[in-house]
């Protein structure tokens, strides 16, 4: 095993993607030690007691000393305080990193906080399950997975090496972008795809016609995969719409747009046009099949991430 | 083994659901005799070639001679055709079932051409994967997944209870209702989810800015669970949606009027309404899972039905 490749590492926050960096990093060696803090003094007991990080610090500001990693693993909404907190005690030569899903916003209300001589790397794993908090963290969640990184104008390679060197030790792979165009790739393939699925859920609950029970039991359907979706975390996806505003409420508008003309194809009777579109989008598919981010296979790895031995 | 339910099956069509029905009676000694009808000589070959038909007929006419049942297996907007060309060849007594997502079309459609003596007993297996035609049969797909039947009034119970028979020889489970109301349900749970599906990968094809291979790349995000709904045959999905269309007109009303709200909701900022409704449909989604339709094990037997076995 090579030596660690950062000294302390401190964790903001100690939820799905906190602790599975944590519990990557020790099976790794990747951190000589790791200090986590959470606003919930539940959480730092359980997240000592699993025993993923090494210290539990009261306050984020006791958490960053002397750290060279800080990893602010918090809600969107909450990063900007946070990072006010701690920017007077971030140790010079620090690298702090985020993994929230938007990154405008994020880097907006965070990099102000940043003081001269610490390296800020937004970044964002792509990588979760249906499941939150302290318990939900295992090593292997972003295996094969994407990790996209954001790196400012001006930013030291150095540390960007280092931080990559990192993620990659957990297997995962690494892509770097400007922040507003990671806000719209991300509106297309996963914040308005979640908004979508969450009023589908909505709306099934909604009807009286159709009960429950049978909304459940039937919803093997094709309903199903939204309902995954959809039990997100709120507080998350909240905060996720309400910081990539612009780029999920313009591709609604495009959504919409195309509802409304397969909706007129259908009270008009329009097979052609249906069937034309339906093609159109098996084409996709096939696509993600063979860019290997699914499988065909009976086991699409759900909530693990697609794994050479495992999708065979 | 016990003996056969059925002296000869006329399957009419050979594409995944006649094909799985086949390898399933075969497997349970079901049926004595297989006799297959498609409009593709080649599917016949295949079917033949197979196994799991022991007679090609070159015509759906021949094919239900002396059958004692019929299983009307293509597109929903096809059997009309198949029921007037085969009504006066059905053996009285035969029971005469389908296997079309929606019913009430079905119903009008075949319900004409039915002598008199002869069983029309209308169904749904609520099973499927995303692949189509002979080859992509199999014995369990129907294990543990809803076979629904919409039987008519005055029908015959004993001839319902001996399809009933056959169809829990595949391991699924039968439900009964009336036909309007089976097609309500399936409009919320499967319909609607799948235009919206479609229609959000369609979007994500049209957009210059994001290029295709970057939502193809980052598609596990949530987009690749739409995909998979949006590869699904474009034949029998053109057909449920201009035969369901009332239902599924309603439906898409609904969800698009809650659709904008949430819209509002984001455009204004007002983070409660989200977090509100995001955390109402996570309860869904535990329904789900404690009803036995889903599991929240790494394994989904995505393509599979669940089943003791595998969910453990």
């Amino acid at each position: 095993m090579t030596a660690p490749i950062y000294n302390r590492v401190a964790l903001i926050g100690l939820g799905l993607i906190a602790s599975s960096m944590a519990h990557a990093m020790k099976a790794g060696g990747l951190a000589a030690e790791i200090v986590g803090y959470a606003k919930s003094a539940e959480s730092r007991a359980t997240a000592l007691e699993i025993g993923f990080i090494d210290r539990a610090a009261a306050t984020a500001a006791e958490a960053v000393e002397g750290a060279d990693l800080v990893v602010l693993a918090v809600p969107v909404g909450a990063m900007g305080a946070i990072a006010a907190e701690i920017g007077p005690y971030l140790a010079p030569g620090a690298t702090v990193t985020d993994v929230g899903s938007v990154k405008q916003a994020v880097i907006d209300a965070v990099r102000p906080h940043i003081p001269e001589g610490v390296h800020f790397i937004p970044g964002h794993p792509m990588a979760g399950t249906e499941y939150s908090g302290p318990r939900s963290g295992f090593a292997t969640l972003f295996r094969n997975r994407w990790w996209l990184l954001t790196p400012l104008e001006g930013h030291d390679p150095v540390a960007l090496a280092r931080f990559r060197a990192l993620v990659e030790g957990f297997g995962a792979k690494v892509d770097t972008m400007d922040a507003p165009h990671h806000d719209v790739v991300l509106a297309v393939v996963s914040h308005t795809p979640h908004l979508i699925a969450y009023t589908m859920v909505g709306v099934a609950d909604d009807l009286a016609r159709v009960t429950d029970s049978e909304v459940i039991q039937y919803s093997a359907a094709g309903f199903r995969d939204f309902t995954r979706i959809a039990a997100s975390d709120p507080t998350m996806w909240r905060d996720v719409f309400l910081t990539n505003k612009d780029a999920t409420l313009e591709i609604l508008g495009r959504f919409t747009e195309e509802l409304f003309a397969l909706q007129r194809a259908i009270r008009l009777g329009d097979g052609d046009h249906l069937h034309a579109y339906f093609t159109r989008t098996r084409a996709i598919r096939r696509g993600i099949i063979e860019a290997g981010q699914d499988t065909s296979a009976p086991d699409f790895g759900r909530g693990q991430p697609p794994s050479g031995g495992r999708d065979g």
